[in-house]
């Protein structure tokens, strides 16, 4: 397939978003339709294949679990409230009563958690891998979702969270960090497999940022479509990106390509957000309030294009700067 | 796997759509949630895979349209204009560019068509078959959706179109036709391929109908749904089954397992209903007004279950009564 995943959507699927201008052309994570009572809704879809997107052998709540975060990361960003779910499911043809009763406790765990209800869907059988597809519904004061194509020359960038954890745990779940303790091991395999969407955060945004998405394809590679949608550049200073301590060892210990890995990595869902300077005190407030640590990493100029800078202010080489679900 | 479709969706997940009664506890195809100014939102999804719900080598354009019909005739069924669709696709890794061309031309007809935009979703490779969900969103007045769970005793029992041109056209693809001639074969086919979904009639079936679904499963099956949701039996007088011309040679020459294969075979996707007696003359006058057949062929009755009658009101066997995707 020669097509990456977005030149496939821009050239065969965007022509059929024309019609409705809250499709924002399917160059974004999620597409709006008015609501009631001065509210608009919010829809998100994703899907995940076995082998690809995770491992076959995951536990299945958290594989369950994982899908739903996923989406409720990209209301998330919209500075949606999280309302409901459909689920399309393609199960393969042996599995298991354990495995789905397993599967469907995960779906129930975080519908309980996060307080949403799934409204739907459909159930089939595969001959290939488990494949599951799930869309996700929320609502936002009509006119306020946080888009990508807002930031300004001047705003800061910032990111919820800390950076580079699932990228990293995916390597330590697949045998790929030999050199990191179990304890560090541990805590980024579970962030890679149980991301933490940022409802809360998300809502509180509104009015505080110009623009915002959650990181999944890696932090340059979404920070550039921040610009791109934009039409601005930016710069991040590699030196103010929040490592957890799990992270901090695994890149001390070469783990992947370390930093490289933290900044191109995909998986933390994340917030990614520029700001006007006049809302860092509320940010810094609300940082404190929500106990998640928010983080100026950059800035937003004029120009085009992500650079990050070392300490010394010299631009770091990343190689291909994100990952492309759908390369090859 | 031990469960039918309808078990492990009432086991595992009926208990997660509790919340939110818009989502009629998964027993219907589609979810209501409130809309502006007097409208309810509609949202519906289907999942399907290569191999299992369609043929591999089928045109790509026709796997595309079917999947938006499909969900069309579910929103149609609640009475509801279509608004949108999202469509998650996980596409073999060796689809060829002018596979995916065919395929979006294929959306993008029924888009036109049908007057609806695709507003999302989801693009992934698989290693697996060709595997698509698509929701669909549409709305209908409040509180007035048709809904399985409305039928009652004395009311007439409808259908609109032709039945069993679905179930005998995949037959016919699938070169179990033999003694049909080239032309009713291909009549037949082309409705397997290409459903009709009835938005238009579904609209106008408001006030007039008190229950009603789409015919996915078997024309048997479904009405099994409206019954056991409704809390009541209906008889189907065989003879009063409409068919087109091609149907009808195809059972006259004993495709598939003849009538049986009309009343138990799926993939009908036209309109089932029940109303009133009071109804017939609008019914009647609105099959003149769009130029499309609705048929009494029963009635409901107290009691429980379906049975289908012959000439003489001997009641026929059918065997397992209708497609369950789920089994095996």
């Amino acid at each position: 397939m020669g097509d990456d995943e977005f030149s496939l959507i821009a050239r065969l699927f965007a022509p059929l978003a024309a019609r409705h201008p809250g499709a924002l052309g399917l160059t974004d994570d999620a597409a709006l339709f008015d609501g009631p009572a001065g509210r608009q809704w919010v829809v998100t879809a994703d899907a995940v294949v076995a082998g690809v997107h995770f491992l076959a052998d995951d536990p299945p709540e958290l594989i369950a679990r994982k899908l739903i975060r996923v989406n409720l990361s990209d209301l998330a960003a919209k500075g949606a409230e999280p309302f409901a779910v459909l689920l399309a499911a393609c199960f393969p043809v042996g599995a298991t009563a354990e495995w789905l009763d397993r599967f469907a406790s995960g779906l129930k765990a975080d519908c309980e958690q996060f307080g949403i209800s799934l409204i739907g869907g459909d159930t089939v059988a595969t001959p290939g891998p488990l494949t599951l597809a799930l869309t996700a519904l929320g609502h936002v004061a009509a006119g306020h979702a946080i888009l990508r194509s807002n930031a300004r020359s001047g705003d800061d960038v910032w990111v919820s969270g800390t950076i580079g954890d699932g990228a990293l745990g995916l390597l330590a779940a697949t045998g790929k960090a030999g050199a990191l303790g179990a304890q560090a091991a541990a805590a980024l395999i579970d962030r890679y497999r149980l991301p933490r969407p940022r409802t809360v955060l998300g809502r509180r945004l509104i009015g505080l940022v110009n623009a915002g998405m959650d990181i999944s394809d890696g932090l340059v590679a979404d920070l550039g479509h921040i610009c791109e949608t934009s039409g601005v550049g930016a710069v991040v200073e590699a030196t103010l990106i929040p490592l957890s301590p799990a992270a901090g060892a695994a890149v001390a210990a070469g783990v992947g390509q370390g930093l490289a890995t933290v900044l191109t990595g995909g998986d933390d869902y994340e917030l990614l957000f520029t700001a006007p300077r006049s809302s860092r005190p509320q940010l810094s407030a609300l940082s404190l309030e929500l106990a998640l640590p928010l983080t100026r990493i950059g800035r937003i100029i004029e120009g085009r294009g992500v650079s990050v800078v070392d300490a010394a202010g010299q631009p770091l080489a990343l190689g291909h700067g994100g990952y492309q679900h759908f390369t090859g």
